[in-house]
């Protein structure tokens, strides 16, 4: 199946950047796998006693994304319980990568969330979410000698 | 494959006693997977605050088992990078779960490490480690008012 080649594709990619970065990282079993993939998010990724968790969405073009609310509860479900913090992972052509937290996601019916092209652009980038959790160093950091 | 599938089964029953328990749990992908398994430690759980990394083994007769040292450089990295402990969980005949901690492990050659049978009918069971790491409550937590 394309699609899921290509979210694979993704996954893979957002795998080898949180490992590279220092972060422990594990990616969910492939969804044609006996046990469903809806069971577990696309990656998780732990480091400094910070669990991110992520599901990933890959895009050819810019627009909006709809999420089942299933999906979104499993999401949430994963998040309490490590106690971490879920987003959605949305990459986009040339390797750009915007991260959505899960509160800004807008519910449009019972079974639907939304995210607009809108949310997207303004998301953040992986390097500003990381530094925002202080999970990568600034220059700052350097300077003020907190090494 | 049979061993491949008897080891599914095993990390499949694990992973379901310890999302019943509360925990975060995440499983590896099958090694048949394109991105080869031996990346990922089998099964990773996350619960308040904590991060067990478990390679799980499979045996229908008690006997030693032998680790290749890459396997347990693997497990050793990805438990630094999540500040978290990594065990080999034994899955003996009736469901019976054993626990050996890396630092158990006696290495036998350069490429490998044993676990002799008596460090397995010596070592922890689930509930053992669980109430050690305070990742379960005692009675005495209740009797003591402390929930």
């Amino acid at each position: 199946v394309i699609s899921r080649s290509k979210g694979y594709t993704a996954e893979r990619e957002l795998v080898i950047k949180l490992w590279r970065l220092g972060f422990a990282v594990m990616r969910a079993p492939a969804s044609g796998a006996k046990i469903k993939k809806a069971k577990y998010p696309d990656v998780v990724a732990i480091k400094s006693g910070k669990v991110l968790i992520f599901e990933v969405k890959s895009r050819s073009k810019l627009g909006s994304i709809y999420l089942h609310t299933a999906q979104i509860q499993k999401l949430r479900e994963f998040a309490e319980r490590a106690s971490g913090v879920a987003y959605i992972a949305i990459r986009l052509p040339g390797s750009e990568w915007r991260f959505i937290p899960l509160e800004a996601l807008e519910k449009v019916s019972e079974s639907r969330y939304r995210i607009s092209k809108e949310l997207i652009t303004g998301a953040e980038t992986l390097d500003e979410l990381l530094r925002r959790l202080k999970l990568i160093r600034t220059l700052d950091d350097f300077l003020e000698g907190s090494i």
